[in-house]
């Protein structure tokens, strides 16, 4: 079954206040396994949505229109349906005695402009959830339509408890839909999706989405099948496919980000980590410090902007900085060693480089960064050169390191002595 | 001048991401009295595409799509362009020759597949910002079209670039317009707005639009007609009126963002900063460093989560951890001082609270944070109680301890000594 939403409401078009009803609403009908086409946005203007209305009744099988149910002038929908589908409206008995009902509990005296209120199209059947906004139902040739108030509190309940079930019970579909989302990093959409092409298990039961997430890819795959159970079973094949493919930029989905990877990772190692940043500017400690209990083994970090901090702070020696520069892989291996010995931590990961935009030089363009990473068996350098401006470049080192660690507690790694 | 927008993508039609270009795009028209009539998303299907194409084409002057494309098989924009409109694709020179620079530039060999980049249908014209992606007008009828990538990193920069000015000029009118937007914070949007009713200067030639934009609050001012000095004049006149009322809470508008305030404030006195985070985990190091030529006035930083790693780098003493905890007054004027002295800086900031979920007691809940700020004439602590989620509290204490520096570094300030 396939159908459209029409979401009313000029403060939507004005960018003043963002869409949640038809988000919700799209959401719901995909897990659903209801096929949603299109939604569409209007201001409150009985023509447009008049118009529109009528364009949906060719083309659509249901229609969901949230908003102007209300009592003011800029509540326009039930004058739009009756004015597109040519239905006089009627008040009806039902929606009158709930509105005095209302009226009374609040003690608000009757004013005969709250029987605007109970107006509808001649036909509709009232939605009624019982606590939260009524709305009202319509058939018109083959479309269903249903009328839905547009505040998200009373939109929301009243779509779950009585439109999501009569669409279900009209599409006669007992199909089960499984989604799950893939992050990658390392690896471009164009070079993810000739892989995927290459996969004989990816056949047309497999619906494939690619999200470009910077600095991470994105791949939703969603299947449907009347059984719940094979399809989880054919999500794990298709994940396990993906993962023989592309190794080790797969993030394992055990977790919903890199730095809450990593330290699951540290977590099942019982080891710590400091840090020691300079292009990247805090951006590492701030990452790992986003997961809830993150102290368990995060001991802390340096961001060590000037080579006296480099010195100071991590005994950089002095020597290393005059003969390779403060951008270096021994300047940065001696970073990653002095924060290892400083926080007394399992690991130590540094950073240095040049994020740009000024700085650069012919032999150490911008983008030029060198990681390093001391464990307990050693520590090894990295170079790298990212391309971006300043902020992509603190991105892209920040997550490169996190990587780097992410691989580093897998099994057969070189610097963790395992 | 009317028009709408057709965002596409799947993904939008699944509820699994949330539009950010329409409501983009909503704004900034809204802002420049361009009048959006309807928006309307769509998956990644050619034929729908194609069919809501011809639609706008009658009613619409002008039509924004974004989204589509790109390199793989969902991007499908230009072949329902080239569908709708009945017109064939060719290669486009410019677009090609930028594609070859940038493979080369990062040193990725050329292969076919990225030709289609460059296709587009006969009669478009590049729309190419310089730096990031391009898009492409096209005249059809009475109706200007304007496609734009989807990415919204690549698709906002372009549409204030090129899209807009067009738009304007197209407009016919003659009239200029001038915006600003104003950054507050410390007031909520609905306080904001009470204010702005009571000024006589806002009168019907004023635009005016609240934005709240976690942690701070937003105000657009948008003015038209004939004479942009006269609407200059009015502009500063109106920022003038709103300072008279807000005061300190109005971000001065030299600056982008509360880290570049504070470094431009930082580089006028000639002075230095260093940090010291506990709770904000690295966040406030990681926005001063997203400032260009940051290092000329950040020292560094230390990310101390441990109590061993305060008393170690930043020599708090143990006496004070033991008395008052390593969340208080005491601990925060300590770390202060000692990241001060350690860095040979100005001026030394720290933090030091509960960021959440746990770790919270009755007398210390989740969300009490010290702040401290040293400088040539001594330490100040302050606390604070901060409500919302783990990120929400860590943004909060990098946003209070930045903009208390900030307003530190105004005239007549108490530890500025001057």
């Amino acid at each position: 079954m396939h159908g459209e939403i029409i979401a009313t409401g000029t403060e939507l078009l004005t960018g003043r206040v963002a869409d949640l009803n038809a988000r919700y609403a799209a959401r719901r009908l995909h897990e659903s396994c209801l096929n949603l086409e299109r939604i569409t946005f209007l201001k409150d203007a009985a023509p447009q949505l008049a118009e529109t209305l009528l364009q949906s009744l060719g083309r659509s099988q249901f229609v969901i229109v949230t908003g102007g149910l209300g009592p003011t002038d800029d509540d326009i929908t039930v004058a739009a349906a009756s004015q597109a589908f040519q239905l006089r409206l009627v008040h009806d008995e039902h929606l009158l005695a709930r509105i005095r009902r209302c009226l009374a509990e609040r003690q608000i005296p009757w004013e005969d402009r709250y029987a605007r209120l109970a107006l509808v199209p001649e036909g509709a059947v009232i939605l009624d959830p019982g606590a939260a906004a009524c709305g009202f139902s319509l058939k018109q040739g083959q479309t269903w339509f249903f009328f839905l108030p547009g505040v998200p509190l009373e939109m929301q309940p009243l779509f779950d408890a009585l439109v999501l079930p009569a669409l279900l019970e009209l599409s006669g579909c007992r199909e089960c839909v499984e989604q799950c989302t893939l992050r990658l990093f390392g690896i471009t959409e164009s070079r993810l999706q000739e892989i995927i092409h290459q996969l004989a298990e990816f056949d047309q039961r497999v619906a494939v989405g690619y999200y470009p997430n910077f600095p991470e890819t994105h791949l939703s795959l969603t299947v449907r099948g009347p059984d719940r159970q094979a399809l989880q079973g054919l999500i794990a094949e298709l994940v396990e496919a993906v993962r023989a493919k592309v190794g080790d930029m797969l993030l394992e989905p055990e977790a919903e980000s890199l730095e809450e990877l990593v330290g699951l990772k540290l977590r099942r190692h019982g080891a710590s980590l400091a840090v020691a940043e300079s292009c990247s500017g805090g951006l590492i400690c701030h990452r790992l410090t986003n997961i809830p209990g993150s102290s368990d083994y995060f001991l802390g970090g340096v961001v060590t902007y000037s080579n006296h901090a480099k010195m100071d702070l991590l005994q950089v020696p002095p020597e290393t900085i005059g003969r390779t520069g403060a951008v270096s892989a021994d300047t940065a291996r001696a970073m990653a060693l002095g924060v290892q010995q400083r926080f007394h931590s399992t690991y130590g990961l540094a950073v240095t480089g040049i994020a740009g935009p000024g700085g650069g030089t012919p032999e150490k363009p911008v983008g030029t960064v060198h990681l390093a990473l001391a464990g307990p068996c050693g520590v090894e350098a990295r170079q790298h050169f990212f391309h971006g401006n300043r902020e992509m470049i603190k991105i892209l080192t920040a997550q490169t390191a996190l990587d780097w660690l992410r691989r580093e507690l897998q099994d057969g790694a070189s610097l963790s002595g395992h």
